[in-house]
């Protein structure tokens, strides 16, 4: 059998490559039929030159093209979105109904519209006229984006459909996609359609391009490569921080999404309050889809008291009762085992290990609940913060609140921190000292909540401190925000009137973008 | 002598140290006779802790006193300018008047107070506002800044009063100064006059420390260190490389400026029309202060014609008749003939090696112009792109449009770029494709006048693409934009009202706090 076909410069065509490889479903453990090639640099290269030339189209290019393109394709998917999503599933496990169907593809389609109206709106390109000394400013597409997507979200996160392709595209830039190798037909398929409307739309062949994998070698050559403007990565600390490295060694602006645990505090009150409900709200987050969430409230900080003995009795009956997810991957099998047994040498104890029910033929672990005091934690804590990414979680019990806060200041940067508090107000004290040390440790600081919902919002931070991204300033998630990770800063100074870009110009574009004059926020022209 | 005291923990004292160096001034090349300490790992240590300490202090306080600081500090140094400028002089060779005097010191006051009205004001922290999902953002403090300030702006660029730290403090971060080398006696100065502002607005005593020097290995150490929140680093390529990899592995932000060559392209309407004036412009920005201006113009960019001819003519001129200014340091003039020799050794022609006038006792270079074809220059441009800091430019030939636009494409990422042309549109054709060339290799797009202005505004762009800078989304001169270098973006989820920072309540912060509520920006309270 060929192997399947890679996008490039606008051409579905046979891959340059001297091997394949097999996506497997990981609910029967079996290999699916089609072979994907693992591309050497010879497409890579050309996918990069095509990227380039598409690039300097796109500069000229009117942004109502950017618009028609992504709506076009949302459109697309909401056509397909049965047969895609029956393919993700056999792809990733992940059910058709409700997950993918009903609240992963809604969610890309509308993260596409969302870009689709920022692109020709413009406001995130946050226009700056200084009108007195004749300079003006704002964010331009910064070239092409490689974007490498996760496996836990084949669709909202996708490289050929998720927040990254779509900020990336909303900025001007052309998109090399590189598949997760766990999705490869999912990704076709998605950058099938994606390429549809791009064709339909007038965009250059190349603005859109599919490459299913490639060595590891050649990837740190790409990411590193003087015709890339930029990078998104989600996917694994290890994989990401190679990148970085490759990418940080030439100046390249380089997006990874990495790990985190994101700490859940629940303080006294809360638990006395309606503890048996939260046992409920912990539950459903940290074993909803086997727990396979970048948000998943992997570290739970509790005093060690009666009532936090009742929420873990409660929790550990709850572990071992509900049944085990099927997991995304092998490899994800591998890593769940491999980091709990880190956090097990560690010195955790196992509170509830499963029932042995649950998916019997896919790749699968027993709901894990850990637990271990502060002081252990505190012993060592770089291990016991060790992302074991699925059904677990570990609770940490500590004797006083200065522990609580002593744990939370040893933790690396996390996405989310999450504080539960009663809604008397007893809690309040407790609650500003665990905030202090909390906040500067996340990009999003919850109250009352789990953290594994992730709002599409102007206002998400869906980043935070190393090793959680690369750099606490931007977000992944959040239109117009995330736009600005592909973007580059530009001045004009002294440019003449009819030579500056129609967003600098003394008329606004759309008659509404807003735009930074004179150091006041506007719709309006100028003069 | 005893070594001079470094500022640590809000206490001048003596240093721990091994070794001491000395200044020079480089009018004389006498040494100074201060002594000032080579601190160890010790005193860095201390300054980190006690930096880490003031920051969590200084997140609690009123911004108010940010505003405070900042203005008493513009104000302490209006009152001391004389004393310092003469320090600097003597320390730099640049002039007392006008450059120190009326140019550098009144930026710098401007800056800080610049700082100051926006630390209060909030609109830097582009708080967002999502009513419907409970979702709000802003940003805020990155933690304790190390700023690096470089030897060619005592004042405006110095680590203990230039652009990056006013921009560090009105985000609310303590600021460790390293003191350039060349300059240890002003920064002193500045950095009393900082402490002194400091204590009277009630800041944490370790919101301003200054360090001297320190080894390289502690160098690196330091700027991944875990206690710091972000780098500030102005200097030269070869150093900030090596900061750079070291904050890179540990994914510490760090920004740099680092080098550029400023490309100007004259096209030939321009010279026809106003060719002697273009000589004069040209000869100003390239000699004042010895051209030791990160924007520079160092690399021209002209078609091969009778024009052409003349224009350098007029240059060599120029360039043989001014007196050669003197050098910031030995460093300077080792590094600036050094340089020099590459580009010749690549095959450059000398027009113009000054007339051996100018300083006699100090550090000092023959004003250089040199020349040579797009042709060669392509066969090498690695080596033609040398940045030569100080009196010297390079004049690149081309045969026609075409190869101007591929001189540009072989350039590396640069601060600035500007195109020279007619103003009746004989040029208009050819400046479009400069233009398009020309725009994304570089931070700010000049029309018809030199480079070496940097102007303090919103709008600025002084910043641009690897290697002019580690990152091309953000700039180092322009309040607000330069103050996100140095935040961490923080959203709140479903936190309670009482709970949040004052900028992200309902209730406008100030009245005129710009905020983006619901995708539109406003100065209103919500509800």
């Amino acid at each position: 059998m060929a192997a399947e076909q890679v996008l490039i410069g606008g051409k579905w065509r046979d891959a340059e490559h001297n091997e394949t490889f097999q996506a497997e479903n990981p609910a029967t453990k079996q290999a699916l039929a089609e072979e994907y090639p693992i591309s050497t640099w010879s497409d890579l290269d050309q996918a990069l030159t095509a990227a380039a030339g598409a690039f300097q189209e796109m500069r000229q290019m009117a942004v109502e093209k950017l618009e028609l393109f992504l709506n076009r394709f949302a459109e697309l998917l909401d056509e397909n979105k049965q047969a895609i999503c029956e393919l993700a599933n056999t792809e990733s496990g992940l059910p058709v109904s409700p997950r993918l169907l009903e609240v992963e593809m809604p969610r890309t389609i509308n993260q596409l519209r969302l870009a689709a109206a920022a692109s020709v709106d413009g406001t995130w390109r946050a226009a700056t006229i200084d009108t007195k000394s004749g300079i003006r400013s704002y964010y331009a597409g910064i070239g092409p984006v490689a974007v490498f997507g996760p496996n836990n979200f084949p669709l909202a996160f996708s490289g050929a459909s998720g927040g990254d392709f779509a900020a990336a595209i909303a900025a001007g830039n052309p998109v090399i996609v590189k598949a997760n190798p766990a999705q490869p037909g999912t990704t076709r398929e998605l950058a099938k359609l994606a390429h549809q409307a791009a064709t339909e739309s007038g965009l250059p062949p190349a603005a859109v391009q599919l490459i299913y994998h490639m060595s590891n070698e050649d990837g740190l050559k790409f990411v590193a490569d003087h015709r890339l403007g930029a990078i998104g990565f989600t996917g694994s600390k290890l994989a990401g921080l190679k990148l970085k490295e490759a990418a940080d060694k030439v100046g390249k602006p380089i997006y990874l999404e990495m790990s985190s645990v994101n700490p859940v505090v629940i303080l006294p009150g809360a638990l006395a309050e309606r503890g048996e409900a939260l046992v409920g709200e912990f539950q459903t987050s940290c074993l909803m889809a086997a727990g396979q969430f970048c948000t998943n409230p992997g570290l739970i900080i509790l005093l060690d008291d009666d009532q936090s003995a009742k929420f873990i009795e409660g929790a550990k009956t709850g572990f071992a009762a509900a049944p085990s997810g099927t997991l995304l991957t092998k490899g994800v099998e591998a890593g769940l085992t491999q980091n709990l047994k880190v956090l097990i040498d560690a010195g955790a104890d196992v509170e509830a290990s499963g029932s042995g029910e649950g998916s019997s033929q896919g790749y699968t672990c027993p709901n894990t609940l850990l637990s271990t005091t502060a002081e252990k934690f505190l012993s060592n804590s770089e291990a016991f913060q060790t992302e074991a990414f699925g059904n677990c979680s570990l609770i940490v019990k500590a004797k006083n609140l200065a522990e609580v806060c002593e744990v939370i200041d040893s933790l690396e940067g996390n996405l989310t921190g999450t504080i539960y508090s009663d809604t008397a107000g007893g809690d309040d004290p407790a609650y500003d000292q665990v905030a202090h040390h909390l906040r500067p440790k996340v990009g999003r600081l919850i109250n009352d909540k789990m953290p594994t919902g992730v709002a599409v919002s102007p206002a998400m931070n869906h980043g935070g401190p190393f090793p959680a991204t690369g750099h606490p300033g931007f977000t992944a998630v959040g239109i117009p925000a995330s736009i600005h990770r592909f973007a580059a800063l530009q001045s004009f100074d002294n440019v003449r009137p009819n030579r500056l870009p129609r967003e600098l110009r003394d008329e606004n574009p759309t008659g509404k973008t807003w735009r930074f004059v004179d150091g006041a926020w506007t719709q309006g022209h100028i003069g």
